[in-house]
């Protein structure tokens, strides 16, 4: 096969733009290495963002990707949905590979992130406080944004949190 | 923290219908190993059915799962679009650990599933022939519905099949 250009170039404002309304959806789906087998487990998850722009979720102590995630703090989101008309694989989304990071109940941040997190998803106080339900932060390592059939940006950090 | 019965129950009438309709989406999200780190990643692919009902995509070597999936053929996939209202966790969406088999361009299946995929993805006519896209059959090892809070059931391949 013919050697091509590198397809992903670097994000634009337009880029960033987009990427900014995909970070404000309220779900992500989340890849995650299996507990017991290490082998790659996918999962929906609500998403949110910390006060400084880390992508967090909520999650309860069921939910199987918290076995993973403590196992494999190395994981990978998905922002985007596709929408009802034309191709799916048109439509913009953002996968971000991060690492996560379990906010513990009497960690001094975990205040901040239950307020702001509230303000953004108030249907959550009906299990925000349970014992089983836990923050996690997602320190974002490397983003790619797909908008489109060779439409491929790379995100820094700064991109994201901007 | 205190044990809990098995969330999970054996799939129903009902769950299966819900399932059917989610493997009848034109998309999916897919968690793989990545071929260079080993560490989860994930994409949006196109999803189909092969004529015998096991889950398939089409892809370009050029997306960077191809690579992942050559390396480590088990993967999960992710069904199921959260739509505009409510909390996002209680849409349905199917989880299916898989494992990846490429289909050669000389494999004596590619013609029945070529059929079969431009009937339900007619727009994939413009590219389905280019040498750098292939097909990619899916075989399920479990299944898992999650119809929302606290309704989660385990699929059979033939409740997947059904």
């Amino acid at each position: 096969m013919a050697t091509r250009p590198d397809p992903v170039a670097p994000a634009d404002a337009q880029a960033r733009a987009i990427a900014r309304d995909l970070l404000s959806l309220g779900h992500a789906a989340l890849a995650y290495a299996d507990a017991a087998t290490g082998l790659p487990a996918i999962s929906r998850i609500a998403f949110g963002r910390a006060p400084d722009g880390t992508p967090m979720t909520l999650i309860s102590a069921l939910a199987p990707h918290v076995a993973g995630l403590q196992a494999q703090p190395a994981c990978a989101l998905m922002l985007g949905e596709p929408g009802e008309k034309g191709d799916p694989l048109t439509h913009p989304r953002l996968m971000i590979r991060a690492t996560a990071r379990f906010i513990a109940p009497d960690d001094p941040a975990r205040p901040a992130l239950r307020d702001h997190w509230l303000a953004h998803h108030p249907k959550s106080k009906l299990y925000i406080d349970f014992a089983d339900f836990s923050f996690v932060l997602f320190t974002p390592q490397e983003s790619l944004l797909n908008a489109g059939f060779a439409r491929a940006y790379r995100l820094t950090a700064q991109d994201l949190a901007a």
